[in-house]
């Protein structure tokens, strides 16, 4: 795991900096996923049981076992996921407006196994390090909106507190950041994700909230959403939220389930603020029903990145 | 703690039937308080380094140390909390309104005591149930405002969803309670703590959310309140939100940390949806400064049965 952590030290070094970095992310994952086919096992686990079942995969290193892989998503011959990841970067540079369907559906696979590649390395070599593939998930993204916006102004989060004035506040969300142990951000975190406007000075743009499991921390992206709205006016900042990996493995029935709140986000999207949009590169099966897209629009990462250069040009 | 458990079975059987259960709280509470009393060694352990410093102190049993408990407001002496307790359920019944200050303080000790008696017993014999000191906090609230309020209407939640006429949200927040290994109340969960209404067909009310070290749930309470105001009409219901114990051990430097996040509590206040009051039994020292209490007013937990008992008669 050493040549992965310097690899990800180099990644975020460069992203904390806001400086270009989509060849170090490409290097991280790539040797992640190389590592993962040479000293792992790759097994059949069980299946979601949905209509239809969905079958899920699992790395194991001796008994230990990363969390559930989709095989229709996860690109996992090597050579292959190299290769897709260069075509995906050269589509992106490309722009995705006139993307086919394979090419969405190419985007949302290297997408998915790049974060899952490195996810699952550190569930077998390193499972302390909780808040790690979130890391990764962020830092991935942020290099991919680089790649297709070069001339787009990112920020790493909009600080909420800073931006209002607040310095108490501005001073909990630096201490939130330093607190790395925390799984979920520390108890002053009222920063979003990474954020994309046309230029520095715009007073509008996009929240994108970036979510590994998200379980109950799913009220977050709605409520940042509100206060944005309270405090800039409704529409000035759009909240697109990404997801991946919303599973449990159930040891003891062999299976895997899919973890889902497709009430709870409706309640949220119609009582708390609407977001406009929300990402899976693996769709749990529940979202893609009639009741819950007429409330909040569920797709594939593949076509997020349509979606934010449509945004972004509107 | 075969027994305690036996207690806690007992007092929570008759709060989820929504029945009286003083008498069961307070065996509870006072059965706790006697154990750790004869079965643990407390002692001095450090301070919180504020001005001025406030030391606290832990139970332990050999090197298994329990939560910081502060010496000032925990009521040591087995037969002077038994006693306090009493007085307190009579103060509780005649009223309080007109509470002496001595009386207020009484209040807010034992509510400290009961709650803190039975966290730190399972913080020295039973780790794993992170979830339980909770519960008990919702039991002994509970008990203590029946005793009150005996016409007053009481509900365990608020299940929005259900009342929002959404089933699927409705069958999340069933499971989320079902959930009870989880910490943080499940993924789907979107029920407010305890309600208080004037009659049960009332459409409006108290919410009285309640939580030992908040964390990044901070933002629950807030985000209730806004899909309250949202659904019901600003005002209809009125949060108060109830706090023990937002410390953290820091075993570096032997000394504990008073966990505050003022300015996220502000930011929340001013574009999320304002909270009616905020309480402590053991008021972190930063919420006491007159920034804060500019914005959301911070009282002793004592002051709470005061200002329900206003609330609910406005």
């Amino acid at each position: 795991m050493d040549q992965l952590k310097a690899l990800l030290k180099s990644a975020a070094g460069r992203y904390n900096k806001l400086l270009p970095h989509h060849d170090d992310a490409q290097q991280l994952v790539v040797y992640a996923h190389m590592k993962l086919a040479a000293e792992t096992t790759y097994d059949y686990y069980g299946d979601f049981a949905g209509h239809p079942s969905v079958p899920y995969g699992v790395f194991a290193v001796r008994r230990v076992v990363s969390r559930p892989v989709r095989p229709d998503l996860y690109i996992a011959d090597p050579d292959d996921f190299a290769a897709g990841y260069k075509r995906f970067g050269d589509n992106l540079r490309a722009g995705p407006e006139s993307w086919s369907d394979a090419e969405i559906k190419l985007a949302n696979d290297v997408v998915y196994t790049s974060v899952m590649a490195v996810a699952c390395c550190y569930d077998v070599w390193q499972r302390g390090s909780r808040k790690t593939p979130g890391t990764v998930f962020e830092i991935l993204m942020a290099s991919l909106f680089q790649l297709m916006l070069p001339k787009a102004a990112f920020s790493k989060h909009i600080p909420l507190a800073a931006l209002l004035g607040d310095e108490s506040a501005a001073a909990e969300e630096q201490g939130a950041e330093e607190e790395a142990s925390e799984d979920e951000g520390g108890p002053g975190s009222v920063s979003t994700d990474l954020v994309i406007k046309r230029s520095p000075v715009d007073k509008a743009g996009i929240v994108i909230p970036l979510k590994i499991t998200t379980r109950e921390r799913i009220v977050q992206p709605f409520a940042h959403q509100r206060i944005l709205d309270s405090a800039f006016g409704a529409g000035a900042f759009r909240s697109l939220i990404v997801c991946i990996s919303e599973t449990q493995l159930d040891d003891e029935h062999q299976s895997v389930k899919q973890v889902c709140v497709p009430g709870t986000v409706k309640l949220f999207q119609k009582y708390l603020a609407p977001i406009s949009g929300l990402y899976y590169c693996d769709i749990p099966q529940r979202y893609a029903a009639p009741d819950m897209q007429r409330v909040l629009p569920v797709q594939s990462v593949g076509h997020l990145f349509h979606d934010v250069a449509r945004m972004l040009n509107d």
